[in-house]
């Protein structure tokens, strides 16, 4: 059984919240990530389990302390799992000089250019060691798991939900970059972890996927608020839209007037995203 | 109409949050404030409103964000203050070495030493200054205003109460320091702020307050975790439990098994805090 360990664990909401870390194979690096366990699984039953991604700058610990998710996962007997949003000491010259490149911006993908590539794999970290970790550990039922994210990790929850669209059976975003292979954020961060060939960064945009055909059995649910300050030049869900039309996805893209970027958007809309995520997921 | 500077503004859960800052006539220097309004109160209606004492080693963001408070003063109506938890800026010798004493551990009291008297006036800041800023340029109710604390400022929203029970028409509190004279915090923080002589510090205690007759009209609800690592050598709710029974003052004091004192346990019951002043204050 791989070893993890315990940093910090409380009880919240008549279930548990902690923080762990252990030595990641994938990564090659200790890795830190936060856990919410309802009341049921606490008692052995194996419960949903829906992934969380935070966005540029955050840890494990920030969407679980400010998005308000936790009392409504409560509610539904959901179990939630908050990544770390990069590796952290992985050495590689820059990684702490620019927020949205390195650490805390991890992209949720596999690097492959040599100054990245050895560490920064926080795909494949999601993806499967991540996922087997928590089963291993934790009593919830891997056949029943979601993905859920915030701008960066709006974009990782829809690219991993299209790509492995059978591992991630519900996905929903909040303000997620929806095309970073046309914006500065996906642009400096794919040119850094893929290098300069854009066919290499297709399979890594949202928008992209689903102009290639890859889409998900579900309706995608996605809240953006209108006075979001990234929302024309960073996100453009406006033009995922176009592609999922085209593709023929379901999705349920909210306008909402007046709310920015923030956690406090976040904390508006998040019961309605673990009731979207319990209903597929067969929670209470 | 005294001045105050907008620092930042969300819409949040049909309302808006705001953090503010403005020149503190009473502590001498900029202060800064956070405050959620509710859509009625955004329309011009005058809400009932509660302040949010927060504990040591926060500040005005800390309760409003980590609390989950916000979404429940917005079914109710009911408007949230948060002030800062000491003035910022002093500038006396020390202030910063500890978590304990100085900035951040103002323990919303008027310093009388001459070492802090001049700007640790976070006493009459709560119960004067900052509700007449706020009534000035806020759509609140100062008549229908209530108080509610975590720790430190658990101990703030008891004095405050008690002190003023035609001011705060309703009171309560997560893991107050209920008997600061007799503990480390406390002893640390009334020593330096008050002098040595203890008969000072009787008028800051929410448990000699009760012991010397002092009562709230109203029903004080306390909710404490059993498993918080402060509760026998800093907190002791069991002695204001003493003192409230033998001052006939209304008290419900939960103990609740496992939780610590974290905003995990505050996350877990703000719900019922909430619904126990909107009842007061007449809120929805």
């Amino acid at each position: 059984m791989s070893k993890i360990t315990t940093l910090e664990e409380h009880a919240t909401c008549g279930g548990q919240v902690g923080f762990y870390s252990h030595p990641s194979t994938t990564l090659g690096l200790e890795a830190r990530f936060g856990a919410f366990l309802p009341a049921r699984a606490l008692a052995g039953e194996k419960v949903p389990v829906l992934f969380v991604l935070a966005g540029l700058t955050c840890t494990q610990e920030t969407f679980l302390i400010k998005s308000n998710a936790v009392r409504f996962a409560a509610e539904h007997g959901l179990a939630l799992v908050a990544p770390d949003t990069s590796p952290r000491g992985a050495g590689v010259p820059g990684e702490d000089e620019t927020y949205d490149l390195g650490t805390g911006a991890g992209f949720y993908l596999d690097a492959t250019t040599p100054a990245w590539r050895t560490h920064y794999r926080m795909g494949s970290y999601i993806d499967t060691e991540l996922p087997q970790l928590v089963q291993e550990h934790f009593a919830v039922d891997g056949a029943r798991r979601g993905i859920m994210g915030h701008s960066m990790g709006g974009h990782g929850a829809l690219v991993h939900a299209l790509t492995a669209p059978q591992e991630w059976k519900s996905v929903s975003a909040f303000a997620p970059i929806c095309h970073p292979a046309i914006v500065p954020w996906g642009e400096k961060a794919f040119a850094a972890y893929l290098g300069p060939d854009r066919k290499a960064w297709a399979r890594h945009d949202a928008t992209l996927l689903l102009e290639a055909g890859h889409t998900h059995p579900t309706t995608i649910l996605i809240d953006q608020g209108a006075a979001d300050q990234f929302l024309h030049n960073q996100l453009r869900p406006d033009l995922l839209r176009v592609a999922a039309g085209a593709a023929g996805q379901g999705l349920q893209l909210r306008e909402h007037a007046g709310y920015d970027h923030s956690y406090w958007f976040i904390q508006s809309f998040v019961a309605e995203h673990i009731k979207h995520h319990a209903a597929i997921l067969g929670a209470l």
